[in-house]
């Protein structure tokens, strides 16, 4: 069992009245247990807490005026306790739609940035006379590690996975939307989770993965294979980047600082 | 009040083993009363309903081995029963997004088939300058009846928003589509409504229409002008056309006969 | 007849050694003559005159080494003297692609920026039904005028005809794409001109408009009707921007000035 | 030497009256030369010969009357004498831009299909990074070779190279245009040549391959490998597909027969 401390500061300057609802919180989930957690600002400000219908994310609502600093600051502890073992995963096969839950039935569904309709030739064509199962979901995890680079600001918010494809470049949710798609092509149920994790090589960042319904249920994948699935805190799970930005925002902001720390005690 | 009798048919023909999700039965909704319904099949099968947690709508699953003819009835009564008249709903105004609810806010998000992050610039120019409100989104609705010409056959599956604003042609779906997205562009929530109504100078079809969020509730608009928006029989609604096809498969199948017919008795 | 003083300055950095191809020479073609004209640089440097096997332009080629400031300045008078009227085009008719003369038949395909092939079901249903003629290039003209916004900015060097109809929106070459696309997607030859014209409410900048082959010969047509096309004095012809640009560069650059100024003597 | 003799027959229904623009005569050209050939048709019909003034394609253009069945025949007795033997070109160099004649820039601007522009970011992290040279275009044509799949079927008359990259998979003159957008994108001049090549796995068709220009001349490159590019004839070069189908048309007609045999005598 992993015990994590995360830190998390988002700095803004509000340039006119926005309203942002924010993904910062670790989920209620059975791999992860909050021991506790706070969130504070530097400014008295009322927001409010919501769960959405569809994933159970858990979002931040709140209204901010204009001001030359406003500053979120969440913490939290979280011990990290998977409930199925990689080892134990990899043995795990596909289900025929027949046998999927009905709750699951929407992943397999393209969507704004996992556009798996536009991609279902070049899937059947790459992976489809591949043997079905966790080996094939980790084909596609290494064929996208292997050909797309990984290219701070070589993508922007209209990037879908089939730009991803073209560009060959992107950085983590770009990474994760072609798996996504890439399995979703295929009939596997996938989604994308995004969580605090540790990368070494890079400054801190929010990271973003992916995840497929096997017959044992969710398996995450990284196809940046910028850290081990295992040291990812939840934050939100949702149908592609659109579903799980850290920050929805409607108004005019300039972003001063991104720093979701977290550090690992084992 | 308007009474409304629907018989709905849809014929297959199973070529290899499929796994249907239906949308077909009448939406639980205040603006309609069902007195009524029955769903059968010519073939002695096991089919399960289930409401998604997003949007509520009223699947029916089953799955259905290979066969000449597979026939889905679905028969209901349904009384219509607007809670708003269109004359209030004339009035109403546009909200600022601090004052819309949480659960309406997915609806300004870009959607696979909706694209409003694409058409941004394009949906300021052309309306942004106009007075915010029940009229604006009127004038969206004049325009694109008026830009875009209904061709059977002019879309596809993978037609967006986008796409038809180039093609200048598409189908019910592709209206609303379009209308969605120039919404959600402007900061108004906006999604899919598809149901039962008589179009007198076409075959029996589903039809689809949008509807957005202002300060009195939601409103429905038909780009289309093909049937009064009164005389929908809701079946579903969602945030584009991916949630509410009136069936989605796994499988190979071909349709046969496709035809949702309504009644109205006043 | 109109006698045109033209006077044109381009001035740039050189951030790194650059292969410049201008076309800033006014062109060689029976509606114009050159009375005289002069090109000069601000550097001692040799530069190279061609004309291209396709479209008989008249390139500058030259090499420019780093520095603060690179100044080309050609000036020249022109006397425009149009071999046909405007009122005799009026008259003139489509010709059946049989009776088009060899040379003109590519300007029926589609190329980078006027993607007519994706444009041929959209062009068939918004202008297919009208007389041939004249009369249609003028109604696609005015289609553009009315439903394209001419916005500063709004449009890249990757824009095509597609997406001009998309974002609704672009500057001269976009408005001259879309014409361009429309024609050849209905079997009218059409191509891009280029030249010196003055926009009384602009500063000054080059000018892109577009002309098409009719029955008397190649006829201009303007559809951001920002100034007559009688009073442009042509550069150069090419199927689409590609062809046509007033400096193509391989290198670094910055652009300080761009000033071609034009007046008129009646 | 080599001695080739080649049969070409194409038959088509004439639905609609049409007119051909066809390609399907040997080039004049240095590595090649037509020992004989004739051109019959079984219809008593006039056709006209033409070269075109950007590449000096032989065209044959010809008007067609509706009809059950319009034959036409090229026949040719070719010998192959490569100019410059493929040892020689492996040494050849890139050439910077400056150095590059004025005839051969235009080979360096995206085009219909070869969206090089478009490629820009994606050429340069690929292969931007490789010694510069005729090794780089090698290095191009095996990674098209061993990432796109050849693939009948799988793109159509609007097919991009960059849509090539998205499906992973296209027929020769795919693989072609792939490969000439990302030498342009490189700086590297290169065009697309079509000709006649006994293809043994396959049935008789053309074949569509590239061309790039480095310090040597012009250096031609088979991303597909069905066929040593010694073998080819060529009909003729341009700057893609658009430029050099072997036959373009206006009407209505469809294809019977394609059979452009070719045989070998060495």
């Amino acid at each position: 069992m992993t015990t994590c401390k995360i830190h998390c500061q988002l700095h803004y300057k509000i340039v006119q009245a926005t309203e942002f609802i924010f993904l910062v919180h670790a989920a209620h989930h059975p791999d992860q247990t909050i021991i506790n957690e706070t969130l504070s600002f530097n400014l008295p400000l009322s927001s409010r807490a919501f769960q959405d219908a569809c994933h159970h994310n858990r979002h931040t609502r709140m209204h901010v005026e204009p001001c030359e600093r406003f500053e979120l600051n969440y913490s939290a502890i979280v011990q990290l306790h998977p409930q199925v073992s990689r080892e134990l995963q990899q043995h795990f096969n596909e289900l025929n739609v027949t046998d999927l839950p009905d709750e699951v039935l929407p992943y397999l569904l393209s969507s704004r940035y996992c556009d798996a309709d536009a991609l279902m030739d070049m899937a059947q064509r790459s992976f489809g006379w591949m043997t079905a199962g966790y080996a094939r979901v980790k084909a596609i995890e290494e064929w996208i590690y292997h050909n797309i680079f990984y290219v701070s600001g070589s993508s922007n918010p209209l990037t879908t996975s089939t730009d991803v494809l073209v560009q060959r470049a992107g950085v983590c949710r770009d990474f994760a939307h072609l798996g996504i798609a890439l399995c979703r092509a295929l009939g596997i149920p996938a989604r994308m989770v995004v969580g605090y994790v540790d990368i070494e090589k890079f400054l801190p960042d929010f990271h973003a993965i992916f995840e497929v319904y096997l017959d044992g249920g969710w398996v995450l994948f990284d196809p940046t294979r910028l850290a081990p699935v295992e040291n990812l805190v939840r934050i939100a799970t949702g149908v592609d980047a659109s579903d799980v930005a850290f920050a929805t925002f409607y108004g005019e902001i300039e972003l001063l600082k991104i720093e979701p720390l977290i550090t690992y005690t084992r």
